[in-house]
């Protein structure tokens, strides 16, 4: 099989992005895989552990000769990256990323295909398709990774069963050629994929990704210390996300607050219900709203 | 090593009373493990895996004959079970339980305790020591389990580096010894003993044990249908729990609902305070609460 891409370059080589390089590398998915980041470290231990081919430090090179770039840093500067970078690259290559939150990113890519000067544009035939540029632009998510950061914890079977999510605009992607080819990727690193609207994502990902970790938070901080020495596994299990970096965190809530706030006000709710039926004695109540979780969980694990 | 007791008796050998009856017959810290309940298949399964030396569905005669009873019922019944045993026990023989909540059950052995009738005394001596009956109690909780339930999930390490909270009570244990006697048990078992008031158990575990769970399905019941087709680990994890026996926590939930619904309405505002800090872009509060929690969950695991 030929090689998906011929240069990919992976902005950020660290948990998801080094987790990527290796499976493209295992599976042979790209000509060359370069890596691109701020220190020389990390980037020669993500090569020694066969996340790339090579990397450098200087990303607008990398970025200008590339086939493919995957912007695998976090949602702080994720959305710059993507203004900045989608306008230097070649007319009909690729960009793409792995952010958690896509409604932001997705529209500073759109606003970078408007806002490209078409003097940069070598090609007229591309000037047609696109109001601006001559990159295209999908936004992905792929569902994986752990409250553990960096290349240390990438592995090649990462992606292996795993859901990604594509958001497609026909701004950024006016003919889904971007869409096809990065779809194939992620099926091809054991992926499977589904496409839905960057306003969808973020509306569900808020519900099942953003709201457990702000609740699992927000668990912690109202149990006392005296009640915390006694916690045993299920509390545990119940805050393990919790552990996660907090500042990537922070990123990932400010970017989906509109569609993260009224589901913490949602469950906060829900919460209130739950106590009321203790306060008035009402164990049907109760039973009953045990109940429909239990189903609601076994039916999607089973 | 001599046995701890001669004559044990477990009532209701599932998962926690049958893995107690597992590790007692392993360290020969019981002269007989006798079982007790209403289904006689159950009872021989318990048997066959190792659990029990003997059963019987006569609870009366077996708890008669008894130097410790183990009460591994739910909540449910486990109250009148206490008042109805304890009078009919030996002096000077001990009861125990495993309930998840330990004020309504001690004060249930308290009220049979200044209840039993003098006449049922043999002993002079114990007379003097006790308002009234012959028997010991101790509450106790081992904080060792899982969402599974039944004999068929027991196993002799379950208690293995558990926490066991005892609840002594002088009007139901007047010099103490069912508290060193039981206390002895459980460290034989494997696990770690801590004593405390009942109500400061209750307290605790409504923070750490009922309020996690009632979290957890309030999370499963406030996230839509669509968003849970794309919920990954993370959110699985988290809601883990939900997924226990509905009934029995319907049970736990309400028998501890004094301790519970504040603890609830807390959990509400703090979600309400995090929502608030989106709501007015306040990423300063975000982090600050997602720090906190990190650190008391990195140095609670650590």
């Amino acid at each position: 099989m030929l090689p998906l891409f011929n240069q990919v370059v992976i902005v950020g080589p660290g948990l998801i992005g080094g987790s990527f390089g290796m499976a493209a590398r295992v599976g042979r998915l790209a000509g060359c895989v370069v890596g691109v980041g701020h220190r020389a470290a990390s980037l020669e231990e993500a090569q020694r552990l066969g996340a790339l081919d090579a990397f450098t430090l200087d990303g607008a090179e990398a970025v200008a000769q590339a086939d493919l770039v995957l912007l695998a840093t976090g949602l702080g500067t994720l959305c710059s990256q993507v203004s900045d970078l989608l306008p230097r690259m070649k007319p009909g290559a690729i960009l793409t990323d792995v952010g958690s939150v896509k409604g932001c990113v997705c529209r500073a890519a759109e606003e970078a295909a408007r806002a490209a000067p078409f003097n940069k544009l070598p090609s007229t035939a591309l000037r047609a398709d696109r109001a601006g540029g001559g990159a295209l632009f999908v936004g992905g998510h792929p569902l994986a990774g752990s409250e553990q950061r960096g290349i240390a914890a990438a592995k090649a079977d990462l992606f292996r069963g795993a859901l990604c999510i594509l958001t497609p605009s026909p701004a950024t992607d006016p003919h889904g050629e971007a869409l096809r080819r990065v779809r194939a990727l992620w099926e091809a690193v054991g992926c499977a994929v589904r496409e839905m609207p960057a306003e969808q994502h973020d509306r569900l990902l808020a519900q099942v990704s953003h709201l457990p970790h702000a609740a699992a938070s927000c668990l912690l901080n109202c149990v006392s210390d005296e009640a915390l020495a006694v916690a045993a596994r299920g509390f545990m299990d119940t805050t393990r996300i919790a552990s996660g970096d907090a500042s990537l965190w922070r990123d990932i809530c400010m970017a989906n607050r509109e569609a993260l706030a009224p589901t913490l006000r949602a469950m906060a709710e829900e919460l209130a219900r739950f106590a009321q039926a203790l306060e008035t004695s009402d164990a049907q109540t109760v039973l009953n709203r045990l109940l429909r979780a239990k189903e609601r969980r076994d039916r999607r694990n089973g």
